[in-house]
């Protein structure tokens, strides 16, 4: 049997999907060679490369709107750098909303000034900062929309003049959002979109040309726009992969469709962590994540008979960060359901034992 | 019936990798979990980087010599930067063999000072210079052990009492080498060792450290090394393909074995290039490439015939660069004998025909 995978990335994936995947492992689109043994020149891959890179802007409703989508090298990570590298010249206004921002703004600082808007460290980044002012003379504004590890996400972005980076790696394609108020979106794909090892980039044309520095090509987003994110060897089957699951997600009926399934699972879970007085959740209410639900047991001498109670009911990956402690479940897109019904019933079957 | 892939890379791999690789998608190590949907903190995916990491040093006889394996993002046009970046304070030397050296040094360039030591541009490096002076002053000398696209090979590499550095992409694992001569080895995946998207960097601990410039910590070594290059969540799947293709070739017996079948098929085609009047070699025949065999038709006109003839032998990826044209037969460590034999005999039958 298939365990219910609560894994916060690299994390669960549609099983259609998988085994599609799998089968292209040994002969892909019936042509007696496996995807990863064929040239990334070849036809067959650069449609890969070409449906993956179109459906990102389709269901994100950026077609024709000066927007290119890449499947880049390095991770959200490289992103950190990248956006710097190519983007700030002088200042540019990071929100620190937890540990990713904050590895956002260290690499950032390599290359001009950083203003920090705002910081929830003051609470171990359990809520999402607002009212802050982001100063008007930046070069761009940099916040990240979804924190895996502390289990908040922003619900209203800022209302900001300039130009608007965000790092979606975790909630990207999960809920409908107006996308074109950013001018450049990059997202590791190992949440809603694929396996680990490709980072989608989704960047209007007209924000770059504006540093003077000298941008190594593998960091330059021109470069990579202009060969059709096709400079060096893409990271093939990792597109492939995010590519079926891009067309899985159009099928169903979009990011309309799986957001209405994500608030479902999201308003189950957080319902059962608000009911059952076993268990208080983490982040403030308001600041709540639909992907990563992070909670605790009230009475940590529990703690031993939850843990065996939801490995035997086959729920893998529940376990919180070390930053937070307790239980995270992330509950991406190709989480079902059912899965979280599972966890739900051992949290009940816990309250009845205990 | 699977073809003879001489795709240039990415290349063939081993049925058996295939396979199992192909299993893996569907349900890694019997856990009833995809190895794409796990976490690469777990403990099944850091075995699999560990074996993966001291699998590469094993091969190449680098343990215990103070030397580290990592598995980095990006291809090698990222090493392209990152040497520079790491190790270039002031000077350093660059053979150029071609397109993978002059986009390495196009690359070095922004960090500082580049002396050319020799090139073979002057005949579309069909050559591989020699006899060439390296300046004692320089922080390292580089070079491309293996040039693809012109099918040439350094056999013997240049005495230089500094740092060495080489990239290795397209021969790496295919011949036995004094590999401790080299300071810093970085090869992409794809040719020898898996799918695209992950990096072999070798790198001798010393080195590092003595650049004054701030590194991102993405482009970092040190950063890396220090984190067991699981900096950032790695490209799990095609760093288990490596460690799948890795394990293969130890049990066949390692570098010496899988050099001999690479020199068999070697010598079996270049000898039909040679004997076959109808065919001509590319590169010096000193400099010939056991990886890569460039070649062409002495008479064009039969370009059509012979282009039918091998597709129907189920002949994959024969085609030549286009900086070079005519045929280019890749025979990497996967590729088997009777595959070079499937070719052979087409260029026998066109003899026949012609």
């Amino acid at each position: 049997m298939k365990k219910h995978n609560f894994s916060a990335g690299p994390c669960i994936l549609p099983e259609s999907v998988l085994q599609k995947a799998s089968e292209a492992i040994v002969n892909f689109n019936n042509d007696n060679l496996s995807l990863i043994e064929i040239s990334h020149r070849s036809k067959p891959f650069v449609d890969v490369m070409e449906n993956a890179r179109s459906l990102a802007l389709e269901l994100l409703g950026l077609e024709n709107k000066g927007y290119k989508a890449l499947f880049l090298h390095g991770g959200a990570s490289t992103q950190f750098l990248m956006t710097a590298y190519n983007l700030l010249n002088k200042k540019a206004a990071y929100l620190n909303t937890g540990t990713w921002s904050d590895k956002a703004i260290k690499e950032a600082k390599l290359f001009g000034e950083i203003v920090e808007v705002a910081s929830s460290k003051d609470k171990n980044f359990n809520y999402i900062p607002k009212g802050y002012k982001i100063p008007t003379d930046v070069d761009y504004f940099h916040c990240t929309s979804n924190n895996t590890i502390f289990g908040t996400q922003i619900k209203n972005f800022p209302e900001f003049n300039g130009v608007n980076v965000c790092d979606m790696s975790s909630d990207i394609f999960s809920r409908q959002l107006d996308f074109s108020k950013f001018d450049l979106i990059y997202a590791g794909a190992q949440k809603n979109m694929g396996p680990a090892g490709t980072t989608l980039v989704i960047i209007k044309e007209e924000i770059l040309g504006k540093v003077n520095r000298a941008i190594p090509s593998m960091l330059d987003y021109k470069v990579h726009i202009d060969k059709d994110s096709m400079f060096n060897t893409p990271a093939v089957f990792p597109i492939y992969v995010s590519m079926l699951t891009l067309e899985w997600l159009k099928e169903l009926g979009g990011i309309p469709f799986i957001e209405k399934v994500n608030n479902q699972k999201a308003t189950l879970l957080y319902n059962e962590i608000d009911r059952n007085p076993l268990f208080k959740g983490y982040a403030a209410k308001e600041d709540r994540s639909h992907m990563n639900a992070t909670f605790n047991l009230v009475d940590h001498s529990l703690t031993e008979t939850f843990d065996t109670m939801w490995k035997e009911a086959q729920i893998n990956g529940l376990n919180g960060h070390r930053s937070v402690g307790g239980y995270r479940a992330s509950m991406y897109n190709a989480l079902p359901l059912f899965s979280v019904q599972a966890l739900v019933d051992v949290m009940q079957e816990l309250e009845r034992k205990a």
